[in-house]
């Protein structure tokens, strides 16, 4: 059920974004319950000026890679959970594709189940 | 009060995404009590991969003509009057504009009434 | 902590839309508490038919200079905390910018302190 949304600077080799995309669903499936095939995502390449960031809030120091990754969710994750899912996503797209880890901004926000149509107009969670 | 953000891929005739607007719009009207003319909506059309969908998540076939429409809305509206919303804007894309009823993702994000200013810098609801 | 989304057409000059971002960020210190340093936003023009607004919901005579502000924040700010940001981002942009204050729409979506990232993976505020 996560809807997530990914705004990062265009300019990246062809199927980057992509690639973030399926780490972010991965992590999610790993660490927070998200069931297998429940992928929905926007990813919005933009151009200069179409994301801002501070490049050193909370003394992070943030670049041009900066991504952010705004996910909707049923509520009902621990923070811990919270915590490992922030935590593997920032791992993994540094790992697996040389993301720094000070350029990944997660925000999420909870929903309740009934709030959702995965399609014929039902509201298959509720 | 809603504010709707409807992502699609573009490609689509002209006029059709306004009408899909349109329609969530009007749905919005008859089922969850939404005022006459209270309509907002941020429509955006994306190039190959700016939408991710599973295609066959809760056994849902879904194909290329996706649409997400999500839509934050104050909270108080029951489950069965969500219900409804979901069965009317399905039926209706279906019907209107020849959706499959399969490609209509919907997800509501619910917020107090103090949290909308619809001009002038007056919080009309609070 | 806020994750602001600026919406508006596209065609105004070189740098307006970075400064109406500037003036939602500065509005946010003053009223809401925001620390300083705290600036994360993504901002969206639009082609004609991008946005999608009514030209008088609530007697409020709206025009093609739409702006449609979205914050994403923790929860806690009073009302009154709220009325003041409303005025204030709508002053700032009419003095400063030129914007109508009929042209400013405003929606907060209010989140829990755990349900952020700002790098390195860690949920910072938790």
């Amino acid at each position: 059920m996560p809807l997530v949304r990914i705004d990062l600077h265009s300019g990246k080799e062809a199927g980057f974004a992509a690639k973030v995309g399926a780490v972010v669903y991965e992590a999610m499936t790993t660490t927070i319950n998200v069931p297998a095939a429940d992928n929905f995502q926007v990813i919005t390449e933009h151009a200069p000026g179409g994301i801002i960031y501070d490049p050193s809030y909370l003394g992070i120091e943030r670049g041009e890679g900066i991504i952010f990754i705004q996910i909707t969710l049923n509520s009902g994750r621990t923070v811990e959970m919270k915590k490992a899912l922030y935590a593997l996503i920032a791992t993994r797209l540094h790992t697996e594709l040389g993301v720094r880890k000070e350029d990944v901004l997660i925000s999420l926000v909870e929903v309740v189940k009934e709030n959702w149509s995965f399609g014929d107009g039902i509201a298959q969670y509720a």
